[in-house]
C-alpha cells in the first residue's frame, strides 16, 4: 500500500524519538512491501523560531492532505514567557484536524513490573485504554483570558454533540474488548458533567452488551492507584483525561512507554507519545523511543488498517524488553542502559 | 478552656464516625479540663429530608456563631436526580464560612505500609500537606448551568485576591515545615493557571527561605505515584486539589485515614475527613473512624491552639495502629477486623 505521512518532530527529545520511529517504519515498509511517503514539517517551538507561529499554515495544510500525522513533542523553557507558546501549536493541530477521540492504552509490560511504583500483584493484569475528549472543554472554550492583571477565566463548555461522538467511540471500543466502560466525571459539582452523564446513559441504550459505570474523577484518581486492573475502557473529558492518563502511566513504570492515537470522524489521525519534550535530556540520545514507536504502530493499526504490521512492532517492543534492553527511565538493577539509537536498532533487527 | 462546636454528622457513615470523634473529644475534655459545648445540626441529605434544604439557615447560623465546625460526610444514592443535592450543602457551608484554605495532610503510617498499593520504600518518608483552594474556581464561578438540553457550562474563574490569600497560607505553612512548596497548575493551557503562577512568584519574594517549584497538574498526578516523598507542601486550585488529594490518599493505604482542616482568615474553621459518606457500608459499624478523629485533632490544633491535646489524639491513633487494630479498609493479613466502635474504644482507652 502507498500512504502519505506528515511528520512533526517538534522540540526537545521529539526529533530523536521521531528518528527512531521512522527507522522502524522503514523496516516495516520493506518487510511488508508498503510505501510510506514522509514529509517533515515544523511545529511548536521550532516553528516559532522559524516562522513566528507554532502552527504555520503550510504545516497544517500538509497534515490535512496526508493520510496520517506523526508528532514527537513540543515545548521547552526556551519559549517560556513568550507571547507565542509551542503548546498552542499542539492544541491547534488537534482542533484543526478535529481529532476529538484520544486513545491512550495503558498496559503493564511484565518485564517492567519491577520499575513500577505500584506493587507487582496490582499491575499484572492491567490492560486499559483511556478515551480522552481532545478538542473541547477547558482547553478551548471561550471566554478564556484575562481582565487586567487581577482576573482570569477559562470556560468548561460542552455541547451534547461533542460528548456524543467521543462517547460513541468509547462504547464501540469497549464492545470490541471486554465490554466494560467507565465514564469519569464530576457530576456532583459540574454542570458539564451532568450533561456528560446524561449523554453516556442515552448512548448506553444502543450498546446493551456494554456494562457502563460512572465514577467521580477524584475517586477515579484513587482507584487507578488502588486497583487499576478493574478498568477496561475509561472515557472522560479533556482535562480529566490529561491528568488521569499521566497518573496511569506509572502502571507501566514510565511515561516514556505510552503511545496515543487521536482520531477524527474521517480524515488524518494524529499519533503522538504521551510524554513531553523533556528538554533536560534533549540531544543526549537517552530518551525512551518506545512511546513514539508504539504511536507509529497505532497509526498503522488505526489509520492504515495494517494490523499485522502493528502487531509486528508491538511484538518487537515486547521482545526487546524481554531481552532486558532499557533506556534510563525504565532501567532495573539487572539491566544495562541503552541509548535511544541502540533501542531502535534492537527493534529493527527483530 | 470553653469552646463551642457545631457538629454536622450528615449522611451515610457520617453519624457513625462522628459519634467516635465526639467520644474522643469527651476523653480530651476530662483529661485536659476543657469544656466543649456541642450542638448537633442537620446538613446534606438529612437536611433535605427534614427541611427541603441541604443547608438550612439554622444550621448555618449555628455554625457561624460557634468556635469550630465538625462535619462527617454528605450524599448518597437516595438523593440522586433530585433537584436539591446534599453536596450543595457542603459547598455552601464552605463558601459561607469562607474557609478558602483546605489543609489535607498525607503521612504514611508505618504500620500500614503493607496495605498501600505503592511499594514500601516509596512511602516510608512521605509527610506532605495539600493546601487546596476551597471556595473558588470551577466549583463556584458563574456562569454555571445548562442552556436547554444541549449545552452545559462551568466557569473556572479566579480573582488575584482569592489566589493570594490561599497561597500566602501555603507559604506560611511551608516556612514552618521544611521550607519546600510545590505549586500545581496547568499554566501551559489555562489562563487562570497563568495568573496563579504569577501570584505565586510575587508572594515568593516575601518568603525568601521557602523554595518554590511549579509543576503541571498532569505531571503532579504522576509524581505523586512515582515519588511522593519529594513533596512537602503542595498548593493548588480547587478541582486539582480535589483530584490530587484523593489520589494521594493511597499513600496511607486508605482514604479512611485522611483528615482535613478548612480555614478562613478569621471565624470558625471547618473540619472534615477526606472520605465521603460511603452509603454502601453506612449503619454497619465498619467504617474507619480515624479520618474523622484526626479531623477533630486538627480542630484542636488549628482552631483552639490545643497542641498538646491534638498530639495526644495523634499519638493514640499511632498506638492503636501499632497494636494492630484495624477496620476493614486498612486490614492486613495479620490483623483481625475491628468495628468502628472498637477502634474508638481503643483510642479512648489510651
Ligand atoms: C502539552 C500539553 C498541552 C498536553 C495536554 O495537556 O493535552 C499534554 O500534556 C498531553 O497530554 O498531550
Ligand atoms: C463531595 C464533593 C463535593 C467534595 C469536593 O469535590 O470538594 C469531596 O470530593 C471533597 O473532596 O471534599
Amino acid at each position: 500500500m502507498e500512504k502519505t505521512i506528515t511528520v512533526l518532530p517538534g522540540d526537545g527529545i521529539g526529533p530523536e524519538v521521531m528518528k527512531g520511529a521512522l527507522r522502524v517504519l522503514k523496516a516495516i515498509e520493506s518487510r511488508f512491501q508498503h510505501r510510506f511517503t514522509v514529509t517533515e514539517m515544523p511545529i511548536g517551538g521550532k516553528a516559532i523560531d522559524e516562522t513566528g507561529n507554532p502552527l504555520p499554515p503550510e504545516t497544517l495544510e500538509q497534515c490535512k492532505k496526508s493520510d496520517a500525522v506523526l508528532l514527537g513533542a513540543v515545548g521547552g523553557p526556551k519559549w517560556d514567557g513568550m507571547d507565542q507558546r509551542p503548546e498552542h501549536g499542539l492544541l491547534q493541530i488537534r482542533k484543526e484536524l478535529n481529532v476529538f477521540a484520544n486513545l491512550r492504552p495503558v498496559k503493564a509490560f511484565s518485564p517492567l513490573a519491577d520499575i513500577s511504583p505500584l506493587k507487582p500483584e496490582l499491575i499484572e493484569n492491567v490492560d486499559l485504554v483511556f478515551v480522552r475528549e481532545l478538542t473541547g472543554g477547558l482547553y478551548f472554550a471561550q471566554p478564556k483570558g484575562r481582565s487586567g492583571s487581577d482576573e482570569a477565566v477559562d470556560t468548561l463548555y460542552y455541547h451534547r454533540q461533542e460528548i456524543e461522538r467521543v462517547v460513541k467511540k468509547a462504547f464501540e471500543l469497549a464492545a470490541s474488548r471486554t465490554g466494560k466502560l467507565t465514564s469519569v466525571d464530576k457530576a456532583n459539582v459540574l454542570e458539564s458533567s451532568k450533561l456528560w452523564r446524561e449523554v453516556v446513559n442515552e448512548i448506553a441504550m444502543s450498546f446493551p452488551d456494554v456494562k457502563v459505570d460512572h465514577m467521580l474523577v477524584d475517586n477515579a484518581a484513587m482507584q487507578l492507584v488502588r486497583n487499576p486492573a478493574q478498568f477496561d475502557v475509561i472515557v472522560t473529558e479533556n482535562m480529566f483525561g490529561d491528568i488521569l492518563s499521566d497518573e496511569a502511566s506509572m502502571i507501566t513504570g514510565s511515561l516514556g512507554m505510552l503511545a496515543s492515537a487521536s482520531l477524527s470522524e474521517e480524515g488524518a489521525g494524529l499519533f503522538e507519545p504521551v510524554h513531553g519534550s523533556a528538554p533536560d535530556i534533549a540531544g543526549t540520545n537517552t530518551a525512551n523511543p518506545l512511546g513514539m514507536v508504539l504511536s507509529a504502530a497505532m497509526m498503522l493499526r488505526h489509520s492504515f488498517h495494517m494490523n499485522e504490521e502493528a502487531d509486528a512492532i508491538e511484538m518487537a517492543v515486547q521482545e526487546v524488553l524481554n531481552a532486558k534492553f532499557r533506556t534510563g527511565d525504565i532501567q532495573t538493577k539487572k539491566s544495562r542502559v541503552s541509548t535511544t539509537d541502540e533501542m531502535v536498532e534492537q527493534l529493527v533487527y527483530r
